[in-house]
């Protein structure tokens, strides 16, 4: 998706360790028309795998994954979440995830009340780095029984292996934007080098 | 919003303690469509208001400001953190926030890069309680010096204050549903007795 490449060029940072900051249109601020966008793109690549529920984990997918519901016909949202809010009394499915970027395990738990056996799922998510949170995501699936259509994001860092070990294991995974290498000075996307001057090559 | 209220009845429930679960449509499974009509509701009780920013904290709030932030004219939206990902580098305005539901303190976060002076600032969330957290969000705006021209939530748990205490400080808030008092057999909403029945008095 050309217009999030240019957008991650023009505004994203990588600020070390292989982070990059999209905070002013992705993770911190906002931009719904733009997060429309891109829900739409991922719904065109999955509408033909007859998805019947997308699950997302909070904070950051869930405006994506909302899009993308929306995109493919007002689907089901399903966000997992991260704390445990007493809320939750009936039975929930649970895992742990590791956050490279915060260096932390935390617990991602689904109400089994919202996720079955009839569910063809489809995870969608901000971000594909390590692959942590997807394959979070998907063993929560697995753990409930529904069948896992595939995994879509906006920005994949190739780099950091997520996307390849998912593949390898043989789920279907799209993304907008893949990034194969981040510096100072300019963001190495899969299909094509964007400099911070927008210069293409 | 009659819509809201019906809805409440029939998929919410009170569990004790005051908390009302509806998480079949807003806080852990999301309704789109439904979602969206909330947030053009709210939209519609603002757009007087010369907003130019929506702010809400995640998570649960996310999707119906993003619907409020695209009913007023794809406004940004900026969601307040919980947690200090490494990736807010930057200075943020902070303050600290009481979850009754959770029995727990947070500290919430804004980065000052997407809160300004020039900012007139609706803020927007699920649910209306205490009014915890909506005053802490009150305290990020005003913060950064931006103008608080409203407080818009879905549901508004009136018998524990934060709504009316928010008014007395002198701020226009809209609820789209507004509960007087939940029991086990009904939920008393401020305008109108819906049963479990569906009966109206």
């Amino acid at each position: 998706m050309e217009a999030l490449r240019e957008r991650i060029v023009r505004e994203g940072r990588g600020i070390g360790g292989g982070v990059l900051k999209v905070d002013s249109f992705l993770n911190h601020q906002i931009d719904v028309a733009f997060v429309e966008e891109m829900g739409q793109a991922l719904a065109d690549r999955f509408k033909g795998a007859c998805v019947t529920k997308i699950l997302t984990v909070e904070s950051s997918g869930i405006p994506i994954a909302c899009a993308a519901a929306k995109a493919l016909g007002y689907l089901p949202v399903v966000f997992a979440k991260k704390a445990a809010p007493n809320t939750m009394i009936e039975g929930v499915y649970s895992t742990d995830v590791k956050s490279f970027t915060k260096e932390t395990v935390s617990t991602i738990r689904v109400s089994r009340q919202f996720l079955g056996s009839e569910d063809r799922v489809l995870i969608i998510d901000d971000f594909l780095a390590y692959g942590e949170s997807a394959m979070g995501l998907v063993r929560l699936a697995k753990n409930a029984g529904a069948h896992v259509c595939g995994i879509g994001v906006a920005v994949e860092k190739k780099f950091q292996g997520g996307g390849d070990r998912l593949r390898e294991a043989g789920y279907s995974v799209e993304s907008l934007a893949v990034i194969r290498s981040i510096s100072d000075d300019n963001i190495e996307f899969e299909d094509v080098l964007v400099t911070k001057e927008g210069e293409k090559e």
